[in-house]
């Protein structure tokens, strides 16, 4: 027969810690405390599977389980010696909610259960205290009556403060018992209005209303969304934990608090935590008295102190982890009501995790799989000063597009970025969207805001290349002239707002920031991920370990990835090198030219800027391999559109306007993703790439000549044939040979492409032929494989998650069974070629630690991301290399 | 030792028929003929691997070669008894090309080789013709000196014209010994001061620069141009054929002409062919005299005639196929320079193949290999009178978007078409390209021709799937205003123009087209074809035969595929419903709708319509299957996009234009062919595929209760995951049973989706679970494979196509070994879910012979084309038959 409820007191439960899915998290620890002998309120839990059944049945309870609940609320009776409603001492028990997930504040909870007109007078009498008794009372009609019977909370706060105003008092505590009775007696009466019944007397009845109550609130919109947000999936629902009420607002002698093992935001192995005396745990949350902090208690109540500092100390040594718990007591008894391994910030992580292995707690790989590669994140940005943060309210929340905070006054335009900072005034750029020619005023602002675009936009892309924050997409924004609107509110230049690019929230106001400190924890904990991951041993891969390179279009982008511990480059943008003073004029100059020999004049030129970039990009990286793609946008990408724009860059060109428009309109594409761009340009106009490997290869011996090593790794996008790449590779090598040939200089070079066209995939035995490397390009590899358009999807991508049709947004996080399907034929189909044969990814997913851990999978060499997503990669790498292990 | 020169004459040969590659289509026949007795004017062949080594080596000729051919030579002599350059009775010789494919007139001919100074006397002494002598001489020193030396043909032409006005006669004819003599006096005299050397008088520098020039022929620019033109590849070059000359013009027992073993135009069993008195071969050629009928031969010279008559019969038996021949008699004496299996029109080729079957002389099997499914095409359409076509000039060429011939006066919109065609007038709409809002005028139209877009732009579909004649992408045709340029010409509104939508060819006059009748024979033989498709069994395909449906979006259109034979629907696209009058309102409507109630109202009113539109198409289609695909492109297609005429749409729609400009400004799309089409629609906007699946199934129930047959087959286009048919799937089942239920008929329909994205193909094993067919959406799944924009590739596709990068345009033929090969993917992964799946294809390529083949040897069950290439399917589907037989 099916077992739905779950006793746990008096020293003996019927469930364990290892109970999450089927107890939840609360119901699960509940058991496991009981049996460990901590003071835990006894009760029960209903399972997860009758809220499953529920939904199945359309909200019908399985068989079975009222008689079930009975039986075990007897027995909890029978265990506290009272009974609910017992006019003399009447039990009272709360009714909480609890998934294997926690989704804090989401779901109902009603507490003070069992209480009524008769209740209330016992409780009073036994403990004294008859004003207590009155105030539990109408807390219990009120959480009720909203949360069972789904009435407006105003209705309740509006009588209480009337009464307040008429006895001329301002808090709550000041009312008195007999004061609490009339708020009761008008509570019942408003009761009574609204649902033409009486507010209910009968225990039982209260307590079935209260767990359908709970139960009914899994999927209350805010639970939805919670999950949505939060990508928890697939489970069956949540449990309901009926337990045993426990007072800290029975007087002095009682109180209640939330306390720690270790410090939560900086790891320290502190006792750390807070409470208030005579309260209960709303008053903590409400934060309406400031709590006291726990070394306090020692002096208060030694026993109940020392008594706590054992259970935690017990419960860490149990869990194996940081914990975090809740405690109440009543009349001076101890009781906990829950415990679980805390919540900590990155930095804690990190300080927890080594800690423990030097204590001998924890293996180093246990260590390793302690702290999530977001958490890592969180070191190499500032963030919102943790202290600050609760007190904050968000105005609107966008994608958490480039990780850290930034604070700085609103400016709408690149150029006033840029004034602004010449002023010494810190600012942040608000922006629709940004394009390549905002590039300068994006470096200058502490952080990018836009309302449109996703999670790879040009925002996103080059703010997370540049470790700027940036929040992306930021729908609710709307930006009009000198000034954005968010739900009615408006924000004008100059103003102050803050960005959290780590969760994509977006703050009115100036808020203070702080920088965790990289930290010899750091490195000892980064030190053992990189001992893991660089001695990775995968069957029929030749080569140990996994690398970790880094996307930089800039040498100082290759510094920074270097001190980050980047092995490599794995794709510089050469086009990257096209932003920027006296170089777009150049390459405008190169496009609109009117014949190859024109274009060569141009091409002369950007030469000479090409090689200083790549040597200063060689020499960051001496002793270790940069792959430069050539050219990759369309033409159209470094030219503007609107008659004005093109009219000045005439000028500049010293064309005829009329002539420049045809050129450029000429350029334009219904579908430019899909259209002339990459290796395609490569083969019509060859002399641009015969530029770009000249100055590649020349910069190299320069630099080489130096006593420098370099490594370069030409790189060849968008091949769909291998007729391309054999092609474009004949070119590359010839004008290669010739240089070397005449510098004397003995650079070693590679040549390899690019596989982000299906079609390469599909046919990479045959382009294997002419490749040295292979680099995944999974971005356009996603749209093209999908068909989606990355700048486009927002219309559809969202409801898409959102139904389930997809269960990551691709382009964050890779298609394992899609476009993974096709990394892995190619894989397989390249190796077929060239068994030895390296191959990395370069797209946006190299820095996501679940494609990661498929790219390592698939059998990889290495993956390369953005220079601040280095540490969270070699950490994601060697938890990948940890799991796959098991 | 390698072998370059191959000797023909005298009864015997060193070559044969089966040796076209190495001794080029001309020297292959002629060695043939000699060895079937056929007086054949003796010579050699110098094969086509010494031009393959000619150019592999810098344009050197292979050791040995030389030598060849004066062994070669001396044969020759020793055969006819006459020497070359002998003063007495001199040997002269032609030197022509000759590839293994025909490229008529594109690479060089010298004739009369041996002629100088001496043997001009003699033959004039031996030949008792003067004349004739001098003529000769100084034809050879003009083509000599033009072909082997490069001079201008203008220098030779004025001097001849000089001396033919000081003689004030206007022929060359009329020239007599003594005038040709001076004329080759001066001839002598331009060609030493041109070359500063003297005309060579030895015959053997004659021979050498001539056979120079010949294989320096191969590479000129006409003939590089003419094989791209025609896609001729992998040959090794042309061979150079050295022969005996035979002359027409020695009298009037001379002459010269050229004869078909059945007419070439319409393929009946007669003896066609022309012949001029007293000329060379090249005076047919020019036109300048009227040739006589063969059969006036009979009473000119009775035995010659007889021999030619026993001579063609000889060759058609002997090659089993219409012969086309080429003969000189020279002094009474019949030579046969050239038979080959003669080009025929389409209405002749089949004619011809069946008359042959029924002649017993080839099996029914070879019959159908002998029409191509390109001629067979030709019998559908108009066609521009053959006799008169020789005659007419091209003024520009565009690609052969949709077949047949048209002519009409030159409209620039859309709306001249309507209105001047009301009017009683035959037009040609030119425009740079069309879009949906010229549908009405498209159909005005004899033809359409347009200065951008591919094979698969808007005007080639729209055209193609109307039957009307469509020239696209016409690159040198630049329209301004009412006129439009081309090569300086201008043609104005309301000038005939024709186009030759089978070929591409755009002439600046009106011409007569001729329309050929559908014949008995026919009708026979692509029964033949249908019985070879319809019994073809293949490995692991259950059914038997190969199915040939239709794209159809409109009744019309459905009786005239079925007319063709198709057998079934395999796309019609129910957005094509959209447009046309009072349509096109409702959907705006639709579109622009604030809210899913607004949309619903807009809904009601196209549900009718297209419950409409279906019923009709049932009706057609009684008994066969239907597969509609629901609604596909994106929105923003059937909305303006400029300002004025979002205005007008404003007024008609009743909505602010501000708003409406919002709305439309909306639904903008980066690249709309990654966008928000497709069943993405359906998942966003799931009312609007429940009208079209209520639309289908209460149409299907309706015809059905008339009793007739209806299959209804519905389409989701563009799934890319399999949770999106799931969902789609179960929306259109919940539709579809509640009207059946309501309507209480026993309509059976299927559900399936198109495979067109990579990421479909790759998880159709997922995607089959929920698929009762798969249908492939070729057009957009080589798009997204390629990652090229069908709509863009006019940039580098034509370069990468003489580049050989690419050796099909992928929007023509399928690209076997890369969409190829996810179509046999998909086919595999789905029949692993699935083993029976029914599965076709609907993209453009379903009517292209090449694609088919490939679609029949995957295991597809049917292809679906235009309603104009269904009797072409069909040729070429049992051809794929025949081939994959062998």
């Amino acid at each position: 027969m099916a077992k739905y409820v779950y006793f746990f007191g008096g020293g003996k439960a019927e469930g364990d810690a290892t109970m999450k899915m089927l107890l939840g998290g609360k119901g699960a620890n509940l058991a496991e405390m009981t049996k460990l002998g901590v003071p835990v309120p006894p009760g029960f839990t209903i399972s997860t599977e009758v809220c499953g059944e529920f939904y199945k049945n359309n909200k019908k309870y399985p068989a079975g389980m009222e008689k079930e609940i009975r039986l075990n609320l007897n027995k909890l009776q029978t265990l506290m010696g009272k009974m609910l409603g017992d006019p003399k001492d009447p039990l009272l028990v709360s009714v909480r909610s609890g998934a294997a997930v926690s989704m804090p504040g989401m779901m109902d909870t009603v507490l003070n259960l069992g209480m009524n007109d008769k209740a209330v007078i016992g409780i009073g009498k036994l403990t004294g205290n008859e004003r207590f008794a009155w105030d539990a009372y109408r807390r219990f009609i009120q959480m009720f009556a909203n949360v069972a019977k789904g009435l407006d909370i105003h209705v309740f706060e509006d009588i209480l403060e009337k009464i307040k105003s008429k006895r001329k008092v301002e808090l709550d505590t000041q009312l008195t018992a007999d004061d609490l009775k009339l708020v009761v007696s008008q509570y019942k009466d408003a009761y009574k209005k609204i649902t033409k019944t009486e507010f209910p007397q009968d225990p039982w009845e209260q307590l079935m209303a209260s767990i359908d109550a709970v139960f009914g609130s899994w999927n209350n919109p805010q639970a939805i969304r919670y999950r949505e947000l939060n990508d928890i999936k697939n489970l069956l629902g949540t449990a309901v934990n009926v337990q045993t009420m426990v007072f800290g607002n029975f007087g002095d002698d009682s109180g209640t608090g939330v306390c720690f093992s270790r410090d939560p935001s900086t790891g320290q192995k502190v006792f750390y935590g807070e409470y208030l005396i005579n309260a209960q745990g709303e008053d903590v949350v409400a934060g309406i008295r400031t709590p006291q902090r726990i070394e306090t208690l020692k002096k208060k109540n030694a026993a109940v102190y020392e008594k706590l500092v054992a259970i935690k100390d017990n419960m860490e040594a149990h869990y194996r982890d940081m914990q975090d718990m809740e405690f109440t007591i009543q009349q001076g008894e101890l009781f906990i009501l829950q415990t679980r391994n805390g919540k900590r910030t990155g930095p804690a992580a990190v300080k927890i995790a080594v800690d423990m292995v030097n204590e001998k707690r924890i293996s180093r790989e246990e260590a390793l799989m302690r702290v999530s590669p977001e958490q890592l994140d969180q070191l190499f940005h500032p963030m919102i000063d943790p202290k600050v943060k609760k007190s904050l309210s968000v105005i609107t929340k966008g994608l958490n597009a480039s990780p850290g905070a930034a604070c700085g006054r609103i400016v709408f335009t690149a150029e006033e970025a840029e004034e602004w900072v010449a002023q010494g005034k810190k600012v942040l750029l608000v922006r629709k969207e940004t394009s390549p020619e905002d590039i300068g005023g994006m470096h200058a602002a502490e952080g990018i805001l836009t309302s449109t675009g996703g999670m790879t936009s040009h925002a996103a892309v080059v703010a997370r290349g540049m470790g700027t924050p940036c929040v992306a997409g930021c729908k609710e924004l709307a930006i009009t002239g000198n000034s954005f609107t968010v739900n009615g509110k408006k924000y004008k230049l100059g103003d102050f707002v803050t960005i959290d690019g780590t969760t994509g929230e977006v703050f009115g106001t100036e808020v203070p920031l702080v920088t965790p400190s990289l930290t010899k924890d750091l490195a000892t904990f980064l030190g053992w991920a990189d001992e893991i991951r660089t001695k990775a041993v995968r069957d029929g891969i030749k080569t140990k370990g996994f690398v970790i390179r880094t996307n930089a279009d800039q040498p100082v982008d290759a510094q920074v990835a270097r001190k980050f511990g980047a092995e490599g480059i794995g794709l510089c943008r050469t086009e990257h090198m096209f932003f920027g003073a006296g170089k777009l004029d150049l390459f405008q100059k190169m496009i609109v030219a009117e014949n190859p020999a024109d274009r060569k004049v141009a091409l002369k030129d950007l030469l000479k800027l090409q090689k200083k970039d790549f040597k200063g990009i060689f020499s960051a990286m001496a002793g270790l391999p940069v792959t430069i793609r050539l050219l990759d946008p369309p033409l159209h990408e470094f030219v503007p559109s609107n008659p004005k724009d093109i009219k000045a860059l005439a000028a500049v060109l010293n064309v005829k306007p009329s002539i420049l428009e045809n050129k450029i309109s000429s350029l334009h594409e219904s579908n430019p993703m899909l259209g002339h761009r990459g290796c395609r340009l490569g083969i019509t106009y060859p002399e641009i790439y015969d530029m770009q490997v000249e100055a590649i290869i020349t910069a190299a011996c320069e630099v080489a000549k130096t006593g420098k090593k370099v490594f370069p790794e030409i790189m060849i996008p968008l091949v769909g044939t291998q007729e391309e790449l054999e092609i474009l590779r004949k070119n590359a090598e010839a004008v290669a040979s010739g240089i070397i040939a005449k510098k004397g200089s003995k650079v070693a070079y590679t040549i390899g492409t690019m596989i982000e066209i299906p079609r390469a995939a599909i046919t990479a035995d045959e382009i294997a032929a002419h490749a040295d490397f292979f680099s995944f390009g999974t971005n356009d590899l996603t749209q093209m494989t999908f068909g989606y358009s990355r700048d486009d999807v927002g219309s559809f991508v969202p409801e898409y998650i959102k139904q389930n049709i997809l269960h990551h947004d691709p382009f964050q996080s890779v298609d394992i069974s899609g476009v993974g399907r096709l990394v892995e034929t190619a894989i397989s189909l390249g190796r077929k070629t060239k068994p030895d044969m390296k191959m990395g990814v370069c797209g946006e997913h190299g820095g996501d630690p679940r494609s990661i851990e498929f790219f390592f999978k698939a059998g990889l060499n290495y993956v390369s991301c953005s220079p601040y997503r280095v540490p969270t990669a070699r950490l994601a790498a060697a938890q990948s290399v940890l799991r796959s292990k098991k």
